[in-house]
């Protein structure tokens, strides 16, 4: 089927039962970033690829609803999809629902899959709408148009060991009761996917990039039902689930049993839980809307966490040395293009028997193509580096002890001024947020103000955040906290880790992007309170032969000069001689 | 009578009418900071003077709940009042509603002025505590102990003139039209007294330092009602607003009339409008919560009010230009006390025409008393200056053609090393903040990380916000940008006048405090964007006799330089000679 025939299929539906209108979101019954192939529903229906999106169908009119990031690509994965694009004025808003009501009549029938869409947004679709009489219908039209349509993953599912994750999940369950108990809530739905995976200590691989696995869970003071199909696990692992005093069901049972609830109250977590399941609660049951009380718990890594990081950190360190330098040998000698860069830097990160996968699908952009910052390559995209310019790697692994996302932009011969003072401004940039000191109790936005000041001074500025939440061994966007403009209130604070990813990027030109994952630590306690710092996890040299160093304050060459110092000593019992020389070189102080 | 007669006379009210307990707020029905003589309830019953606090009176407990900037004075104060403080453990927060359902049994009466507490409190108040059969009486309890109470005040109402404001009233009110079409409001309560004075061009004096006139208005597309006491308004003032179509009325008719309302939506800012009003209206008129538009209109201020404000500032420089030298040349000459200081900046303030009053309660503070923030000298604590250490003086005033807020801290003569070195560590990071630029849309939250990194990076912070905005010839506090830690998610535009004021407090030690106020201005459009960027509007040299060069970078050395020098071609012409001479010497570069 054409997407122009797949279109059609949908229209002849929606006319036939009545609805003048569908959404379809890009979203799964987790609420997920990265979704199951089955609901990659906007690329069967589009062929648009893109992470955020969603369409909108009527009798007349069918629009793909994206942001800045993805203009270029939308455009043309759509042509000759009878899918228009839709250029989202403000990243992460449903501008449709306002162009829905601009263009439905008085008493219209809109129809979604209630399981795809947040409690939050359904609430929102709904609201703006139902003033003026229009009807909703919980219905997923992709079941009568999707044959073949991909089943649900059945991929095993693994057990943490403590010395893995540091923390048993009795204990975990303890933390998170008291804070049931402070909310004074009797029941608590868990469904997104990486709170799941933390409070259960279990991994898996159901979804591109991020280790979880498909299930959802009903707990209370007394009880915890784990729901998931029963394939997913061994017998020993549902033996030591059942003695840890999980009762397992399947996967599907969560919407006759949140159905089934009666004069409770119960928190749900109105952004990370399915208007589905949501519509489904018996109006006896009170509903506390709170975020999921695991996104704090699970943001604060314990000691174990910590120290397994570090090991990860090095193996991912490991890698990428040993990739800089077979890029700095093989550039202008054998063909090396974007395609090839991100296969071997996978192929370095192969090497270490820990590594589970990658975090996200590795940006590799080499000159203009960096300037996307958000760009990976593909066949059709695909450039050869060469020996001049810029070249940018963002990318990151799963190992069994951790989760690394690290961008490094380094020059394959002669740059230009202009990229030579970019990718000192970045560097200025980055070392302002690494070498912060700030009282317990800062925001991100305040940590954002600081890292990007050092661009904004010279009218420069970047339009992504400055830094985002790690998992341990778990998803590679992970909240609550974030380094960005947006007002998100949440204090980076004592052991959590977030990345510093200042960026420049010239259309037409280069991008440049330094980041490092940052732990948060104490710095010390004046008598103006109680200062944190950043300590860099991630070890990686940072280049430092384009530096215009008159762009550097004295006290930044010195934390620069320390830091790759830092990675030297960290790595080089692990790298041949060989490698340890060259990485010796890279790091020596400027 | 005294405090513990007046405590026992609300105590029998309370018993007689069945109440258990009552609650006094520092405010007024217009929810100002500074309120009239008539509703100083808190210092008449308690004789705590601070601006900010909550009585809660119960048979056998008195407290008075307010927040860390009174704790030293509220202890001295309240001492044989028969109230108690309770310290707030986060500012600006009603903890006093935990403390009030933890000691109050089932079916308890809580009485208070509904008039006196805006809609959000007293919806929180209710919300809070009617779960456990908690109910409430609105009334005013101090009517009835409170002999001669003060009437409201009926100063006389100032009208200014086109010139003096730059918008009439009818292209305000078309303004305001405007926006509460978009916001489908068919009418608008307006209560608080500074977007009143901007939109109806008016200015009076029935509040200590702000210059308001106590009214209401009720604002429909085509009808403006204003409630204020006629004896203000001269034969020609009230033709005036006649002639503008703008209908008068008493002021207490606001309570008859709002509850007359039927069938419309009404547009209530839920923070600057009283709990009485909102429970008046009738259950048909739909209420829309939302900022007064006003608070938004008033702050971008327009040509003008800028340039006007210019000539305050040159005028307000002239007279801290005065001040300073007679400091200087009189110190230890003759007796200087922290109030004669006082008295002699207004005298020289005084000495302009246009001079218009305070525009809030003169802070003076020599050495250690400096360490208070928000210290003002009284009789009790007034002390000597003496030729050593440092002086605060954080003044400002109105003037027919603006408001000032300035603080400077000066040496008196010998300083120590810790005195220097926070002196300039606070210039260092006030400049980092008056040279910042940033794109349009940034938020003061983030100016605040900006400003506040300098004095982080040595383990050092202050406890107030690092700037607040500033009305025109009207409060000296007026929102709705903020620069502070908290997520207030308002851009600091183009147009508007805030303040900049870093500081550093040890106390026992001394004080430093630093203060601008700031135009933001286009400072360039690049590919990335439009920045912004700020422009010191007061003119008062800056102190270099003690600044530690080696702390600032050579651009902070260039902005200092160059402001000084501003200021001084600036006043020169305003001054003697011997005055010009005085500042050259003040303004040299370093």
């Amino acid at each position: 089927m054409t997407y122009k025939e797949k279109l059609s299929a949908i229209r002849s539906i929606m006319a036939e039962s009545g609805i003048d209108a569908c959404l379809i979101p890009s979203s799964d019954p987790h609420i997920s970033e990265y979704v199951p192939e089955r609901y990659k529903s906007i690329q069967f229906l589009s062929g648009f690829t893109g992470s955020a999106g969603t369409l909108a169908i009527t009798a007349n009119f069918a629009g793909l609803w994206t942001d800045f990031r993805y203009f270029e690509q939308a455009t043309a994965q759509l042509e000759g999809s009878g899918f228009e694009l839709v250029k989202l004025k403000i990243q992460h808003t449903p501008e449709y629902i306002q162009w829905l009501g601009e263009h439905l009549g008085t008493g219209a029938k809109i129809a979604f899959d209630f399981k795809v869409v947040s409690v939050l947004l359904g609430e929102e679709i709904m609201s703006s709408l139902s003033a003026r009489g229009i009807t909703f219908e919980n219905i997923d039209l992709l079941e009568h148009v999707w044959t073949n349509r991909p089943t649900l993953p059945d991929n095993e599912v693994t057990l943490l060991s403590e010395s893995a994750c540091g923390q048993t999940f009795a204990s975990k369950l303890a933390d998170l009761r008291l804070e049931l108990n402070k909310q004074k809530a009797d029941v608590h739905l868990m469904s997104s996917l990486d709170d799941l995976a933390w409070l259960f200590n279990i991994r898996g691989s159901d979804v591109n990039y991020n280790p979880v696995v498909l299930c959802h869970a009903l707990i209370s003071a007394t009880q915890v039902v784990l729901y998931v199909d029963e394939n997913k696990l061994t017998d020993a692992n549902r033996a030591l689930l059942n003695e840890r005093l999980v009762v397992l069901k399947p996967y599907d049972n969560i919407y006759t049993d949140i159905a089934q609830l009666e004069n409770c109250s119960i928190l749900i977590d109105d952004k990370r839980s399915n208007f589905s399941l949501f519509n489904l609660l018996a109006a006896s049951v009170k509903f506390n809307r709170s975020t999921n009380p695991t996104v704090f718990l699970k943001s604060i890594k314990n000691a174990t966490e910590i120290e397994n990081i570090r090991k990860a950190m090095v193996a991912d360190g490991v890698a990428l040395t040993r990739f800089f330098k077979w890029l700095e040998k093989h550039i202008d000698k054998i063909e090396i293009t974007e395609l090839s860069a991100v296969a071997k830097i996978q192929y370095f990160r192969e090497m270490d028997p820990s590594f589970a996968g990658l975090s996200f699908a590795t940006i590799a952009g080499y000159a203009a193509h960096a300037a996307l910052p958000h760009y990976t390559p593909n066949e059709e995209t695909d450039v050869a580096l060469k020996e001049k310019g810029l070249f940018l790697l963002d990318s990151g692994g799963h190992y069994h002890f951790g989760t690394t996302d690290v961008t490094r932009t380094v020059p394959l011969g002669i740059t230009t001024d202009e990229e030579k003072t970019d990718y000192t401004l970045v560097l200025s940039a980055f070392i302002f947020g690494a070498a912060a000191k700030f009282p317990q109790g800062t925001k991100g936005y305040q940590i954002d103000g600081i890292v990007r000041q050092q661009l904004w001074q010279q009218g420069i500025n970047y339009g992504h955040g400055t830094g985002h939440g790690v998992g341990y061994y778990l998803n590679v966007h992970e909240g609550p906290q974030n380094i960005g403009p947006a007002n998100v209130p949440i204090a980076v604070d004592l052991g959590m880790v977030t990345s510093i990813e200042p960026g420049i990027y010239r259309p037409g030109k280069h991008g440049v992007r330094t980041e490092n994952l940052m732990l948060t630590t104490m710095a010390e306690t004046t008598e103006f309170g109680s200062f944190l710092q950043f300590e860099s996890l991630t070890l990686a040299y940072i280049d430092t032969s384009i530096i215009i160093r008159d762009l550097l304050l004295p006290q930044q060459l010195d934390w620069l000069n320390n830091y790759n110092e830092m990675v030297y000593q960290k790595l080089k019992t692990k790298l041949t001689e060989e490698e340890a020389i060259w990485l010796a070189g890279k790091c020596k102080a400027i």
